[in-house]
């Protein structure tokens, strides 16, 4: 039987991204194409690099987004930034600062593992002693907002450390970019890079990034070459750079550009410190909500990432069998633990134009009709108002 | 002031990619985005890897497209083989010839350059000097359709040569898939890359790639990890792979694999040997009427490629002028040439969507009209009737 044309269904996408993708975006998605090098695409360039340096608070000129998703924006960072031999420390407080760890060995680095417990922000003084104790680290890498737990690090602090030891900071930025105060500039954050379908409400696929001077000129000055070629930003910059002068480098993912260059307009229309309390009001009330039905976060309060619920699975609820009745009754998706937390976690997210009321009532009463199915007790009618008291 | 929406004109794309993109697969970016681990989203990747076959020819398991544009697909090829130490022929008749170079270099491996004249096809006799002269070889690249000149080599035959000498065999079909005939397995390559953006018709983004039982057992058995966290098929393997496990390795880009998939699911109704015969057509006719105008091809018709039309520009015509006027005047556009081809030559193509009588025409005349404003002399109407004869 020939294979015929794909009609995915309406989700609400309450995971740990892609979240819900803004109407507005699907439709610059199916926008005519254009060639890559066309003057009005290559305008179009220009305006997103403004978008992004408002988005990440700089004013670094490598400000770009990578054409490829996330993973592959940390890895630009990470093959930029390091040469063989070189020695990075790397702060270890859930999946993503293993995946750090990954990207740094393959680079023939050496990797110095500050851990922190799973649902804890990165333990400062652990990485200051780490900094003490390795004078010739070249790199601090950290994940700002801890995807896999729900926890946000203090990334003023940590970069302010990794200046004054003298290394250069790369910094996760993920799920935090668009959904919680972030400073690029201010900080001192010498390499950052995220994704597009967290807070942003775009789809996946493209990795911004934003590049220090005191990075560009590490990068310029490496005795090897970038062990990857189609991530090695001394070529980036000839297509992306300033100067009107757009080498061919590779060619660009026109649509999902477009679909990136839309969701920034609406973030900048929206305004960034308004998106940040969006997503701050919409964790309250959410939070409201899972307390009354008797739900516990992983991560203390003052931590917590507004856009990334983690929340232990309450004992004699079947994580799979729960997940699988939101998606198939409700058309509703959330998040299964990752690594540790398999099985012990649900994420709720609330990222980008997931971060409304609607989905806020949504998850409250499907995820307590789930539960209720398997016998759980709760009480559905009093988590609504106690959310509704704070929408 | 505030940056608004962008919203593109509409082209006609006639240059080396991307070409036009068929409406319903622009439709197709904008459906509902599903999570990457949704079983209906599992089920269309599922459909993506079968259809992919066809496309290549192959009954390979390791079939899928990576999230990100060919020349990621290019690298993924390259270090997932190579390691460092190792020795690999290139074969370079064109600017992706040098870039494979690049890429071997970069993981640390030899590269022994096998040079031919642009335009012209690989060298088979060189090729076959080159393995013999060098039996520790452990991969032979070349590039099957050569983009920058728009030559086509003889796969088949150095595929050949690669297993007689015991190499695995690396081919860039960036703009041979479904253009020209292409047999993974018939011909035993191991190795194979290609882009979404040419003769797919889809948005560029993807980079869909197949490799053989022997290549997998040399991946599995590598002393060093692939240097690429982001391109490790054997991580890749996990998300992809056979079996309905599907272990998280990255976000796939939900909606370009709509359109990647609306693509395929058009490339087997029409049939490959159907768009094989289409592009063959529609450059049958552009050839006669750019011939009619007085317009000389690079590529001698043997080795000439149908979907990438490398021509001459005549002497007196100024390359910037005309193309800047046929984006303007007809929002059509062409390509310029790519290296030492630069200033020298257009190039025109006929790629997927692209392949179709309304652009043949609409090239002619504008392309005349453009020269004719230049003061070059040529007929218009007469070259409209000789391409007419063979549409």
């Amino acid at each position: 039987m020939p294979i015929t044309s794909f009609h995915p269904p309406h989700r609400t996408l309450m995971g740990p991204g892609p979240s819900d993708v803004h109407p507005r975006i699907l439709e610059a998605l199916g926008r005519p194409t254009i060639g890559h090098l066309d003057p009005l695409f290559v305008g179009m360039m220009d305006e997103c690099k403004a978008l992004l340096k408002y988005a990440f608070q700089t004013e670094n000129a490598l400000t770009l987004p990578v054409s490829a998703p996330g993973s592959a924006g940390m890895e630009a960072c990470f093959v930029n930034l390091l040469e063989r031999g070189d020695k990075a420390i790397v702060c270890v407080n859930g999946v993503f600062g293993t995946r750090m760890i990954e990207n740094v060995v393959r680079c023939g680095a050496e990797a110095i593992r500050v851990d922190t417990d799973w649902g804890k922000p990165v333990d400062v003084a652990a990485v200051e002693a780490a900094l003490k104790a390795n004078p010739d680290a070249k790199v601090l890498a950290f994940v700002h907002a801890e995807t896999s737990t729900g926890a946000v690090s203090d990334a003023e602090k940590l970069c302010q450390l990794a200046q004054q030891y003298d290394c250069l900071s790369i910094v996760d930025t993920v799920t935090s970019l668009g959904g919680v105060p972030l400073y690029v500039d201010k900080w001192g954050v010498d390499a950052v890079y995220s994704g597009t379908q967290k807070c942003l409400s775009c789809t996946p696929g493209i990795s911004p990034v934003s590049f220090s001077d005191k990075a560009i000129a590490v990068i310029k000055s490496r005795k090897q070459p970038v062990q990857s070629w189609f991530l090695d930003m001394n070529l980036i910059l000839g297509y992306w750079g300033e100067g009107g002068k757009r080498a061919y480098h590779h060619t660009a993912p026109i649509n999902a550009l477009y679909g990136l260059h839309e969701s920034l307009v609406m973030l900048q229309e929206e305004g960034l410190e308004h998106a940040w309390a969006r997503h701050r009001t919409m964790h309250n009330a959410l939070a409201a909500g899972l307390n009354a039905l008797g739900i516990e976060f992983v991560v203390d309060a003052e931590y917590r990432l507004p856009q990334l619920n983690s929340v232990w699975i309450p004992e004699g609820v079947d994580d799979a069998k729960v997940r699988a009745q939101l998606l198939e009754e409700f058309s509703l998706e959330i998040g299964a633990g990752l690594g540790d937390f398999a099985g012990k976690v649900w994420r709720i997210g609330l990222m980008g134009f997931s971060a409304r009321a609607e989905n806020v009532r949504l998850l409250i009463s499907a995820l307590a009709k789930a539960m209720q199915d398997q016998g759980y007790q709760c009480d559905v009618e009093a988590a609504l108002a106690a959310a509704e008291a704070l929408l």
